[in-house]
């Protein structure tokens, strides 16, 4: 009853690497701040940064059978996107399956569930954002489905729409918005860099924002404190 | 409806960094066990540490706008302390207000809510406690409070009282108990000195605080255990 | 009320640190998937591992009276185990307690509650696993037991039985099981290094454990992607 | 920015109302054990059922401007799903709003957020499952898309795929798997009246499912008791 | 070390049953959107409602003694509100004390703890908000402040302040604003009594509010749903 | 490798029912505030009331197999105790097995997870307490133990120890003491009843309990309100 779908397409490695240069707060800024996946999902080391093909992956609660039948799906440069059908927070995935995947080019993992041996995942570097860390077997029982479109931490992702992750947490874009959101994202970075030197310099963001008059309108009025 | 107090009264920075001498741990034992923030407030980095006058702001949920706000009330020595008007842990902090408000002499965020540019900030060494990280942007529509008394993460919190923070969490102290309370921090340190150095030649806590007759009256029964 | 079982049977220290040479993954399952504590309980630095011989301790709400009289309990080669008889996350155990039980020979502490100090728990290199950082203080008023088998974080744990804890969490084994377990992580070490080896070189664990009959058994159907 | 998308396709009323005649896990199983929303949504009454289209709608933390645009779009047999676009637990409806989108057809409410006035929606009968209940108020500033497809506690939801939910939880049916739900559901529906007169009776479901082997060739093994 | 402040103000009865006639959406909305206490403080029965004037009672983890201490502080009209001074969800409060307070004329009881015995409390009638149900009893042994200001559920609540809760939830008005939040509260339902007819005959809240230039403005567009 | 244990002793009826005569608040102060199961497990519906021997089972996550094999252990007078080996809030129990269980003499359900069919269950009058409500499936793949010593919601359970459930909660009492319990509840209850009645008289508990002195050499100030 459980599907893997082949021959998804994926988003050109080019873009997914420039789109990765950006940060998640950034990128999620740039798409109309949309995308993020919940911020219970963290990283298990940092700082940490991964930029990848979203490999989709559901697991059955406590059975990590279909992150195995993943592996064989993988193509360089892809993330694995793991979702439980229901939730459960077992060790999904450990020092093994990452030396599986990373032979397959997979970059890094997403799960909304656990992980487990993450000192050796940390000393290979393999970075991995998950909603808790646990030793916990699971069985390989239950099939999952695999390259289809999941709901993973509260976001709809599909095979080949990007992930990019950082210390902030998880965001994903949509394969056909990717040009898009490069140009978007460069574009709000430079901006940025304006405004920290203006920022560092003392000047107030109520004056770059020009928010006085609108502070005014909304009723804002300032009151010297009572003394003491 | 919103209201800015202005020219609110500070602690003196000589009596704040004096009291940051001491660790949280202390100084919320010095006072009385009182004042301790939720902890659930974490820090973004360890190890951490910092003293400073509370520049109180409310913010509406998913809204930073009060914040900018804040930023024209800091004076060298505060300590912004964030609190959202209902719950909601969007990342209304980042890089940009980190660099803005230490420009003018903030030295650390305290946030019942989330931050986000974590990398950025620990770069900056600019010290956080916040409730999650989280990279999902907020507006600038509804204004709130800024440098009135608040409650923030437990703990009623006026402007001008004193925040320490460090790994172990976050304590207030009352602009007004200051100077007892530096005075009750370093008896009590100097008190631990004496008793480290005593339970570390192995005395027992049970002869240096002479519990046993107390332990005794209470009931406590010591017995033999079966064998296996 | 209250009572403190002496002269408790410990497993011998030989064997300790035989099965301290394990992670906490393998034993958990080398023991047939059972004895793992609550993923709730994290450590308080990285990377971190011990193995002791259990010294347990009931705590009441707010208290941590026996925590004293537990030190005396203490032999070379224990580790703390405390559990509350409520719910509580005050910070029950600092540096003082450390400093007195590294003394006495405690390896570590297995908290489901609170702990401070942990910026000097962690120059100590006192390893220590908890539900929560608070620096919240406790008083000394109620009597808990100390070396009767408790209940910590979900699993049943007697004086005696060896704990072993590592970035992965907490498991316990049973003082009974111990040469058995020792064996059976063996065992499942040298498998799991000829696995590693061959996943790295990218044989695919479906081929390496025989799962495709299985999988196809089971309805697992691989269909093209849809164009999109 | 946002969007509200017009003139989209429903689901059949008398399709609807036959799926309704099913209880939710009934209807999860009859899909093959998808769509379930998540258990933290639960409803302000019981019992409670109903059924109905969704007419989905996005929130802005704190603000529920959009469910006013959502009202204009409903038809009768709606019921509506509301997502915050980032967690926050206010009240973002209560009694003027559900009297406004009772005028307007719609059966009830599933939102992943707060609801405040339930001593009124009870009264009125008006079926809710939330997140939370709190009487705190929300701002009208940001807007939301309206009937686009949403990520609602967990599950993928478009506009016109068929919402069921009563004291158990709720879930989703894709618009185009209704026939096949009914289907299913009816057919497991008669299985289970067969079966809860065979178990009724004490016969076992051991027996009834034929499990015996199957539990022998796993390793179960029936072994007297020691005697205490 | 703990103290109790005698003869406090109160609010005058009459004003607190004026107020007590609003549920608290409308009061927390007329007051500026202020003063409600945390969502999880639930009601043990429902429907329920009361007002009174605030009681205020520190207690220590696992220990209610000054909760007796507070019962001879009683005055007709009060409520109850009870505070940990730090987080512990025992049972601090059962039919006994019930009992007492209720002969001293006190309505209800607000804690951000735990509470027993809600069956007895139910047929008794006495209205109780808390934060969890636990049979867990308690100990006497450490002392709280009685009628001090104090942190409830993240509102600061003077001795005298009213309280009134219901099925939403709860929410503190300042002594001294009870008159201004009468007035205003009256006003608020006097304008939803109209708007409840218009809404319930069709009429839309777009219109009502006359939002439909406003939401052009920030960039609402109404879009053909594609085909599916 | 699962094991079922049959012929276990159990407390007999006559004394199991004289110990349900009593609430759990009355039961868990009467054997020395002990035995309490975690406040998390929650009645499905109220009020509720049920008393039985233990009639334990473990379940794998996401999987109900072993429940099927508790029934036929099922005798007159027994109550369910399900615990699942990792944490997962599937619903592993409906009106399906509750009719099985029924059939052969189980009194209720006390399940550390989820149940499904409530509405069905509290027609029945089955009485559940658990973790969460969902109607989430389960499978029927990996064993767990039958009737052997487990830990469920914090406490140990054994096969034939005495389960009351309440409103307030779940307590277990041992088998071996259930008549020591008996006395001392049927004790506890008839000095509740002299102070319940001089309670409700006004008489204060400060005097009941002769506590003033205490109190005053703990340190407890009584100080006149400041004016306003």
């Amino acid at each position: 009853m459980a599907v893997v779908a082949t021959n998804t397409v994926r988003t050109p490695l080019e873009l997914v690497d420039q789109l990765g240069q950006f940060g998640v707060a950034t990128i999620h800024e740039a798409q109309g701040r949309t995308g993020l996946l919940g911020s219970h999902l963290r990283p298990i080391f940092r700082p940490i940064h991964v930029a990848g093909n979203a490999l989709t992956c559901e697991v059955a609660p406590g059975d990590n059978w279909s992150i195995h039948v993943a592996v064989e799906q993988a193509q360089r440069g892809d993330v694995l996107v793991v979702t439980p059908t229901s939730p459960c927070d077992d060790g999904y995935f450990g020092e093994l399956l990452a030396t599986s995947v990373r032979a397959h080019g997979v970059r890094g993992l997403i799960i909304d569930a656990g992980v487990r041996d993450v000192a050796e995942l940390t000393t290979m570097g393999f970075p991995v954002w998950s909603k808790v860390i646990s030793a916990q077997g699971t069985v390989k029982e239950t099939l999952g489905n695999v390259q289809i479109p999941i709901v993973c931490a509260g976001q709809y992702v599909r095979p080949g729409d990007v992930i990019v992750a950082d210390d902030d947490g998880v965001v994903v874009v949509r394969r056909t918005d990717v040009e898009r959101v490069i140009a978007a994202s460069a574009n709000r970075e430079s901006n940025e860099r304006d405004k920290r030197s203006r920022l560092a310099s003392g000047e107030l963001g109520l004056d770059i924002y020009a928010m006085r008059d609108k502070l005014r309108e909304r009723g804002l009025r300032y009151e010297e404190a009572q003394s003491p």
